[in-house]
């Protein structure tokens, strides 16, 4: 059995590979010193103050790719940078700085994304995002060059958020490849603050493949998923909660090679948005409400009940395909469709592990499901998360079954 | 890849099937406008009123059968009335007052059910659910003639709640019938405001079927449950969230048609209760907790905690089958039976897809799991919701096996 | 169906084996009147004065082994303290006290665990808690004879909780044993409060085995383990959110008869933590909090991020498995794996219903799955809760594959 005795000696060993421990070192602020990490950040009200701030304290923290630091401007090899600052070598390339988070806790609105200040929040048009599947590329290779931008988004006919995307909207473009298939992916960062792409379907090292890019800068990558499945992809720069709160998410859907049976396609991404008020025409992403975990609205494809105003039409006879995927960033989507039942979803890779008679199922925040159900009956056909207390901040929509 | 250029002409397009959107819009409140939302509601602290004026703003927004305005005393189609008044056609049969919670949201405490004021709390007296699953009914066709009603529940020994309910009680009554039979459902409702029944078990179009009624209205519609399993009822009136968190709510379960093997069978309803502080008495449901996930208490059946003081007993040797259906309106239930593990449970219809040695899994909110375990020693065994920051308000009994 | 008419009846005749009910009774403050708890336990702002408190009110209620009462130094058999006090003999035996909490919620900061004054918390160091699977014994018999102890635990650099502990850390010693092997168990307890025992894995009357023991009393009981899994233990002693919260959880490890295939093996406990200020250089932990389901930092293995600076180390070629078990106690673990996929996850007790290709998979609270995983890449993999508000508060860790 373990033995909790030699704690004093574990303490030296571990003393030797980590920072010294006093109040003012910025490694304090990492856990249980809120205050220190108050007087550090406090007054960075706005966003560039936070980030510049929060930047500089990285510095003497542990970085590395996959959860690089959220440092704007900075170029080249953040872990080395850290490695160097810390003088722990062989722990040195790993990130912790995701942990500022329980900093930002103590100040009363922390804005994630940018103000736009620039952008006028009238001119941004709203548009319904498309949950069509989209046909799988001739080939079996797919490239994808995009880039991560801070971006106005009209999630409601009145409400514009100030938003981090993929490609300019949330969630980010849905990609659809086959098992097996090559993705060749390029991100580019227009944005002033460090980002960077980590894919669910791909099997690769996070340091490398996921590493933070600052403004300016291009990281590429390939990979060939092995399962076919309803992935999320997202930024992973940290802190991660800011970063998929803040927008920058989206669905990769993964076919399998023996197709499925003939279907009406269609990606759900569920997720929840943090919001300060509105200020200039916009609302900024409010990272101290993501740690609250009580979300202002909850959405399909970005836009609270926007298939409620523009629903999903099949018709009678149509099989219906729902890849689900769960972008959080924290609660699950306990998912069901009003008046009908699913005849079969898939517990492992589709189509391993099918099971049949669901009401309802429970996707996990960073995970997604596959249902199908039979359009026998015409009708309208509400869609929901049947968690009430968050469906009813925008996780509705209609499938409209036509004769 | 979507790309999202040509916003400005989406919105063109789009605001030809909508509404203007100015802050005197009452369509506005719908999404992003709490403050006109609060001029609008402000000062509804009563039910009465606040329903009321609810209600006059859904006239303006389309609405649906299935999830219906609350619009109490108002005959006749809904759907109908609001298409006239938005004058967009195509979508004029979709409900979207759903989302009028977010108005509600501003108020301090928003009470959802009736305050029956005229009911004397200490009156109401206090009985044990009964978990036993009923018999199946002979020949294969259940009539069911329910009435939506509001009363007073004492749910605990000191707590009477002023609920919606089906037949008087929370849960509404348990239905049993086997996969195939039919059902034929009335519902009439003699409550001041609408409501609807949707049952989880029927395949059928929820605008007509599960469309809300009027006070002295009935409703009808019969169906054939497809799949064995536990299944959720409640009512689908908009907000769903307020009526199912005022008591609204039940379970249907499906036995397959070739049996099970033989056990004793119970039905345990898990749902949470929102509650404003006691008046006249009686304590009402409050919507603005609800939307705040945090509830006061949990129970099975119900009432917090009543099978710790009348447990549910078995004797060694039986096998024991649950069918847990949550009806949350929010949380999952992580069941569990202390002292015991789940020798079976059905992820599918059952008998479909049994998983063997099971400590704990989680049932999701509109969500049933059927549970079995074989009694081979005598005790007194907790069962709960494992997660116990909400088990601990209520959601813990006792099966107790007897030698 | 039901009748909820003869309720006044059913009120007396249930009147017959409870309490009356007035205002003045202690039983009243479970559930309904915080008020008249507030009076009782206003001020017991240190945790002597609140555990006296409620020990004190306790003896009007009922109590029993499995969640019984949380009274100090109180000898011998509790629940026939409580039957005598109560004069309800047949429910005498049956706790309910584990509701006492709702008195508590009123007060600001209730702490549950000992202040621990004399310890200097600067003395108490950091140590990694190691996560690998021990090597199971030989003989098929693994005799435990543990401690259940009020201790200090550094879960960070510069945290110490004041901790109620199995064998003085957070989690308690994880146990591996195989399917049918023989466990004796004994528990003595140390702390001046009363604890217990409760393995997932036993298959026993909590009645009697899952009793809770004064300070100087000793529980034992032996226990054959039917079913392979990752399996929680933790104190049952009521309320159990407040023993579990406070750090007396734990994994024990089953491995089937027939060896699974050969690979690495981890253990990861997540749980959460609800802490007070610091005060004497601890931080207590708060029951209020814990109600509140809001945990100030979340960890695998009891303390928040240590697998970032130092962590888990395998090698290409390896194949990993994660014996994940949730002990809450509240929310889920969405277990995810950064740059990978689990090839294989068991759904029922390994190696049963095996499912292929998982990205993320939800962990229920009080529960446990297994993980494997296949590392044919070098390259440093954060494993997290991907709930991400709740693993930026510390469900992160490095898996780093080496060459």
């Amino acid at each position: 059995m373990p033995d909790s005795a030699p704690r004093l000696s574990t303490l030296l060993a571990t003393a030797a590979n980590t920072q010294p421990l006093n109040s003012g070192d910025p490694a304090v602020i990492v856990l249980g010193a809120p205050e220190s990490a108050r007087v550090a950040l406090l007054g960075s009200s706005n966003r560039r103050t936070f980030i510049a701030r929060a930047s500089t304290l990285s510095l003497a923290l542990p970085a590395m790719g996959a959860l690089g630091a959220c440092s704007p401007g900075r170029k080249g090899e953040l872990a080395d940078t850290a490695k160097a600052a810390s003088g722990t070598a062989p722990l040195g390339t790993l990130n912790s700085n995701s942990k500022l988070d329980s900093a930002v806790v103590t100040d009363e609105h922390t804005m994630a994304a940018a103000t736009l200040d620039s952008v006028n929040a009238s001119q941004v048009a709203f548009h319904r995002y498309d949950p069509a599947l989209p046909p799988l590329a001739a080939g079996g290779t797919v490239r994808l060059n995009w880039r991560a931008q801070a971006a106005p988004v009209r999630i409601s006919p009145d409400v514009v958020v100030a938003a981090w995307t993929f490609e300019g909207d949330i969630p980010g473009p849905i990609v659809h490849v086959r098992e097996g298939d090559t993705v060749e992916f390029t991100l580019t960062n227009e944005d002033a603050v460090p980002h960077s792409m980590d894919f669910h379907a791909a099997q690769i090292d996070p340091k490398v493949a996921f590493r933070s890019v600052a403004k300016g800068q291009s990281v590429s990558f390939t990979f060939k998923p092995r399962f076919a499945g309803a992935f999320m992809y997202h930024c992973g720069t940290a802190p991660v909660l800011m970063h998929i709160g803040s927008g920058m998410y989206g669905a990769i859907i993964v076919s399998p090679r023996a197709p499925l049976p003939a279907a009406k396609e269609f990606v759900l991404v569920q997720s929840e948005f943090y919001l300060a008020p509105a200020a200039g025409g916009t609302r900024q992403f409010d990272y101290k409400k993501m740690l609250g975990t009580q979300p202002d609205y909850m959405a399909f494809n970005g836009r609270p009940n926007q298939y409620i105003a523009q629903p999903i039409r099949v018709k009678v006879g149509d099989r219906v395909r729902f890849w689900v995927v769960n972008c959080g960033p924290t609660h699950p989507c306990h998912f069901h469709v009003v008046g009908e039942q699913f005849d079969t979803m898939y517990l492992g890779a589709p189509p391993g592990t099918p099971i049949r008679g669901v009401q309802t199922w429970d996707v996990p925040a960073g995970g997604g499901m596959v249902f199908e159900l039979q359009c026998d009956v015409p009708g309208e056909f509400p869609f929901v998360n049947h968690g009430f207390g968050h469906a009813q901040k925008g996780a509705i929509g209609f499938l409209v079954v036509e004769e």
